[in-house]
């Protein structure tokens, strides 16, 4: 998505360790007209499949996921993080580990919000190692229900979560695939 | 605002403690289509003044935050929370106390996207005892900025933050003033 790679190549801050900072337009500031219109192409380009909701994880996947909902027009669901490992007998639960802070993370979505036999499609701000995106994938499992694909801004495609996300079979449509961050410069690859 | 109150009065489960949940359609679950016209129906109310920004609190003001900041076309600026209260150079900080929770967090927002001279809209779910907006009225002030108002989803007048708001001189507009959940039912206030 030409608008969105012209944002991270005026205002994208590279930082040591492959860190890519797009606050000002995506997880901090956001600029909701560029949000609304990533939704719309992501919307676009799951235009052939059915869709009965989307899942995102809080917090700076929730203005994605509300605007592809909102092109879709279908619930949006967002999982909860939680500090805690305790099994919840209301909730689907997932671990995700965060290689950036080393943390095992859960994530929850309240059983009632995540009902069988739909077609959930997954959003996302960010793909580094596929954690996050693989902890929805889990629950959706655990509802009986099945990954229509996965949805993502800022997909760092030279980390682990591009390739995973794509052997375990899922359908992955990122707007802005980075090929590398060498230089300290921001390479996109065309196609993913 | 009549849509929402439908769904309050519909979907809203009242728990002990004065607590209302309508994770159904606001804050877990979220039906984006009223979102956005919850979105809409702020930038209505707040139509006669000037808006150069709207500022949130993750996780949950994120959804109206959006929608309200695409209908005024400015950009929206989620404050962080955590649990630090360390000071932050870069960034305006101030403790905000959950009542719920029995802790004092921090919340915060980084000093370049709060710029000095604007008028600021806060916009959150829920309204209760008033920390979270008094909170980010803190921060609009340390960044040398006005706050042009407040507005909430839903306002749960019967506890103090209705009244502290207004006695700080806000303007607040609420899109569903609840008067009492007395009877474990949703009375609502029809004029603020």
């Amino acid at each position: 998505m030409e608008e969105l790679k012209r944002r991270i190549r005026e205002e994208g801050i590279v930082l040591p360790g492959q860190v890519l900072k797009v606050d000002s337009f995506l997880n901090h500031q956001i600029d909701p007209m560029l949000s609304m219109a990533m939704g719309q192409e992501l919307a676009h380009r799951f235009s052939d499949v059915e869709i009965d909701r989307v899942l995102t994880v809080e917090a700076s996947g929730i203005a994605l996921g509300l605007a592809a909902a909102y092109a879709l027009h279908v619930p949006l669901v967002f999982a909860k993080k939680s500090q805690s490992v305790l099994m919840h007998e209301d909730a689907y639960v997932a671990d995700v580990y965060s290689y950036t802070k080393k943390v095992k993370n859960s994530i929850l979505v309240l059983k009632k919000f995540l009902p069988p036999d739909e077609s959930v499609l997954i959003v996302d701000d960010f793909l580094a190692n596929g954690e996050a995106s693989l902890g929805m994938a889990s629950l959706v499992h655990q509802a009986g229900s099945r990954v229509a694909g996965i949805g993502i801004a800022v997909d760092k495609a030279f980390q682990r979560g591009h390739d995973r996300l794509i052997q375990e079979g899922y359908r992955l449509e990122s707007l802005a695939v980075i090929a590398s961050l060498e230089g300290n410069r921001v390479h996109f690859r065309e196609s993913i």
